[in-house]
């Protein structure tokens, strides 16, 4: 998407964030979190549990996405991040998420990751693994019947992973 | 191991299962916790944030291993057991950790799990990859340098998973 650029996430950004992030949440669709999740909860999960979150903000100044960082596992594999990312719904399909996905990789490697894993990639979300495979991350995994649906019931879920270091 | 049972782990159990923890976090080679983590640290990670903890007991009723059980994922993924194991030393390749892979199979089932998945099996630990293999288990990820051992440096982790429903 031109005109967009990243930036931490400030905490007067959280509403806005969260008006996008709760109906993402609902839908029960791409995340695992509960879908009854309140703002609180989702606070906590975006922004105190992680290392850094950040926002997208297009030519007008709006909010159309947002993306956290964090490790993947304790010490011994601290130096494997894990990111989340969210699109505004007014936003998709116009390359927020592959901007969004582009920063990351260079904050990861600026905060001193060695490699990107996502969990637990829904393998019903197409464009999700399309946008990930696009800026260079491989299916590794195939979880059977990984993600709960709330309309499909359960579905695979992929294991995406990216190594940032040439070695 | 003929004759090992496994049942609950007790609060009057911890200090023996403490014991041949201890040096599994102390050594770096298989666990990805800080080599430096305390009694109280282990107690929350092996007994607070699982949903059961169990032990191994041989015939002359010492305790020679633990394990846990808990949901990988949030709610939509919480469907998918994870399970922690450890073998004291001198109960090592006795079959301890078959006897407790294939109690955690049990357990997940009659706990309403789906399906099981250890998210970094260290490629370094044959004998652990061998012991999930034999219960079933497949690797369905290589995560390229996942795991930075304490003295071999950054190396391979499998997740290995393993559906428990017949659908």
């Amino acid at each position: 998407m031109s005109g967009v650029s990243v930036r931490r996430l400030e905490e007067r950004d959280w509403p806005a964030v969260w008006s996008f992030m709760e109906p993402v949440i609902r839908s029960g669709e791409t995340y695992p979190y509960a879908m009854d999740m309140d703002d609180a909860g989702a606070r906590y999960m975006w922004l105190e549990v992680t290392e850094a979150a950040y926002v997208a903000v297009d030519e007008d100044g709006s909010i159309v996405g947002s993306y956290y960082i964090k490790p993947n596992q304790p010490t011994l594999g601290a130096h494997v991040a894990n990111c989340g990312y969210l699109v505004s719904e007014a936003a998709r399909g116009k390359g927020v998420a592959t901007t969004m996905g582009q920063h990351s990789l260079e904050e990861a490697v600026r905060l001193g990751y060695r490699a990107m894993q996502f969990n637990l990639v829904v393998a019903t979300n197409a464009a999700s693994k399309r946008v990930w495979e696009k800026i260079g991350f491989d299916v590794v995994g195939v979880l059977p019947g990984a993600f709960k649906h709330a309309s499909l019931g359960y579905v695979d879920a992929y294991v995406m992973y990216k190594v940032l270091v040439d070695e």
